[in-house]
């Protein structure tokens, strides 16, 4: 049946289904049967799948859940899971509808924020008989699945940018716009004007912040997503292989990074407004609601750091990890030969800090402390993400200083200077703050007497 | 009238009516008109109050509406208003109910959160006759509102720590109760025992950091909260002066610090819950939205900051800063003797830093560099507010050591020892990198040719 050509084309939508009320995160404890059939590559599902995204609609004439679900006699865990196409409508070769399968909404979610998509319970087989369409091989459902989930992490962490930019864009226009208090310069002078609040120091420190987040995540991103197109792309296998090991390493971090990020900048966003930004009319507020849920779906963001510190970090002895640091070091040089050697200096020191806080994980994993590893894995996530942010404000402002040596000056090229300015000042303290934390042997939380 | 008395006894609602859509923050670009009638008591007065919470409601059978306005021939700015009670029904002196008084909700506001509170638009005078009640003297308006204001202010903290505390008691008991994954120790064993995500040390991070916020801010609140009634009732008026500026200096570091992180600890629930968090069937998601409004309302946490740094630092040369750093340090001598020497060290390097941040803002403000001075405000508050929240969890580790000596070993002692070295090794860092801010001179986003 011709699924992916009427998915490709937008004709048909598209879920994945591979929540259930007992298993989230914990994909493996998925409970959902598939029972074989005369036809080999047909199988009757029953259970229950939750959080469907897109569940049902009537954009699109049809829609494909790709759902995971357990063949009989399958092993438990994530290897036990096989992947099925489920039709809403079952079809001919040709693409021409048919009867109605059997997966249908059992309920919909009210939700915090992303209102715009329908958040369903599907059952799958309560209602009549349920057909899937084995994708691949039996067993083989997570590894295919993840084929997507790697992709659209990087979509989530866009998704993140994207709520930052446009909320630092409304925030900006908003305090250019309106109109309240006077500079401070004026004193206590009544009579003095009134100017517009972006004239505020504390409101220029919250776009300040809005505007390097925005533009950090966005570059950072732009290159992630170049990385995953030229891992299957170059001509050269070795190549493939050094950005596929980029991309492993970098996915979980930026995932969760532009994430919270995006929640973070839009949150600014609605205090640049004041009481206004509470209020429905403005659009802000609804930013805030929508970003929170990108740091839980497509795993969590504790589920990134784990999947950064137990796996990544420790892909060929720290490979990953020390091949990007060789190549953050020469990027650095290269800043500090172009002039720009405080500012190299000051994320060179982040980038040791960084290093010697891999190293004390990799020594609590020998250790076999692994709940005291995995206790900093998010501190240290945050920290490497935060890294890369001003590496890209590095690399933004080395490229403008040599533009602007060429064309000449210009209100963008300065402001990529102003970024690199402050983001040393104000974000790689707190990314050498998280590294004193992750190095602090620290396991209180761990004590079995607390909660 | 007997507005006092009624209001007291809850018999009747009240509101504070600051607002105007040209004058929020800026409370003395207040429009508002009062003019005098025959009776020196009575104004009409004329104009529209926005963001009125509780501006209307049927629970109490009156509202008094207490308002700023400007009497004619009053002066600009904050000096030229006046106060006045506005009765939503006009009464005689016995209370009883009169005639329907000017003052009628135009319109209701669809916000973010706390929709149990209709805020309100106010017409004054729009559909009849708006009688206003002089209350004290002509021009005295803004100096009776902060009678009212400073204690609010303390009255906001307490609601995010409310929210902080709600939060975490939801977090906790989900996480206790919510079974998903193996342990981390059992490896990657299929057959391994779900177990509850409080087992987790992710999880067990994230409550973590909802504990040490929920108990330090609840100190410190309680502390605040009765110097406030001491500076009203202690018998020696150098110990009420002193209290007086004790209350100060701390109104506005524990506002905006307990919002903000009222707000940070829900979010940091909604992420404990995973997706449940995000949906309105479970309680987190509403902390969330409802909290983000305290750190706008009663004086926006910019506002706090201006106030803490503007104001109250530069009272008597730095006098309030000197006497809380005076008993700082007396307090962390006392922890060091009775045991907690490295606690107390790393504490003590925080105050010196806070020191030193408050001085180099002195120096920006003797050289006139205001809006540098201003541009570090909030880093400064939230440092000084961390602090703060420091010295509440050493001294509750130190009351908690000697009654763990005198009573026994329990959960709660035990708790209060972890809450402190968990403290000293994920918050203080994040306190210190704040001061490396406030400190480092940055003046990047006061550039003209940004935003």
């Amino acid at each position: 049946m011709p699924f992916a050509g009427n998915m490709f084309s937008g004709k048909w939508g598209g879920t994945m289904c591979l929540t259930e009320a007992g298993a989230g995160s914990s994909v493996g404890d998925n409970r959902c049967k598939a029972t074989p059939t005369d036809d080999p590559e047909v199988y009757l599902l029953e259970g229950e799948k939750i959080f469907i995204s897109g569940g049902d609609q009537d954009l699109t004439e049809n829609i494909c859940h790709l759902v995971l679900a357990r063949t009989p006699n399958a092993g438990r865990g994530t290897k036990g899971l096989s992947l099925f196409v489920v039709p809403k409508y079952l079809t001919d070769e040709t693409g021409a509808l048919g009867a109605r399968n059997g997966a249908h909404v059992l309920g919909i979610e009210h939700k915090m924020g992303i209102h715009g998509n329908a958040t369903c319970t599907l059952g799958l087989g309560s209602r009549g008989p349920c057909k899937g369409f084995l994708v691949g091989q039996e067993n083989q459902g997570i590894e295919l699945m993840f084929l997507m989930m790697n992709e659209a992490r990087i979509g989530v962490a866009a998704q993140g940018q994207a709520i930052a930019a446009a909320a630092y864009g409304f925030a900006r226009t908003y305090a250019k716009d309106r109109v309240q208090g006077q500079a401070l310069q004026s004193g206590k002078n009544p009579d003095a004007p009134p100017v517009a609040i972006v004239q505020h120091p504390d409101v220029r420190r919250m776009l300040m912040l809005q505007k390097v987040y925005s533009e950090t995540m966005r570059s950072l991103l732009c290159k992630l997503a170049l990385d995953f197109d030229l891992m299957h792309e170059s001509a050269d296998a070795a190549e493939r292989e050094r950005l596929k090991g980029r991309v492993d390493l970098w996915t979980p971090i930026v995932k969760a990074t532009c994430t919270d990020l995006g929640f973070e900048v839009a949150t600014l966003a609605v205090q640049t407004y004041g009481g206004y930004g509470y209020i429905g009319e403005y659009p802000v507020e609804q930013l805030v609601r929508d970003a929170k849920i990108a740091s839980i779906y497509e795993g969590t963001n504790g589920i990134q750091a784990m999947d950064l510190v137990g796996r990544k970090l420790r892909v060929g002895g720290g490979a990953l990890f020390i091949e990007w640091m060789n190549a953050a070091n020469a990027t650095l040089a290269e800043a500090a030969a172009a002039g720009l050697g405080a500012a190299a200096e000051a994320l060179g020191k982040a980038v040791q800090m960084l290093a010697g806080s891999a190293m004390h994980l990799a020594g609590l994993g020998k250790a076999r402390k692994v709940e005291a590893a995995m206790l900093q894995a998010s501190p240290f996530l945050r920290m490497f993400g935060t890294v890369l942010l001003g590496m890209e404000a590095i690399e933004q402002a080395m490229v403008a200083r040599r533009l602007a040596g060429e064309r000449g000056e210009s209100a963008l090229f300065t402001g990529k200077q102003r970024n690199l300015e402050f983001f040393v000042a104000t974000l790689l303290p707190q990314a050498i703050a998280l590294g004193k934390t992750v190095q602090s042997g620290d396991e209180s939380c761990l004590d079995p007497s607390l909660f």
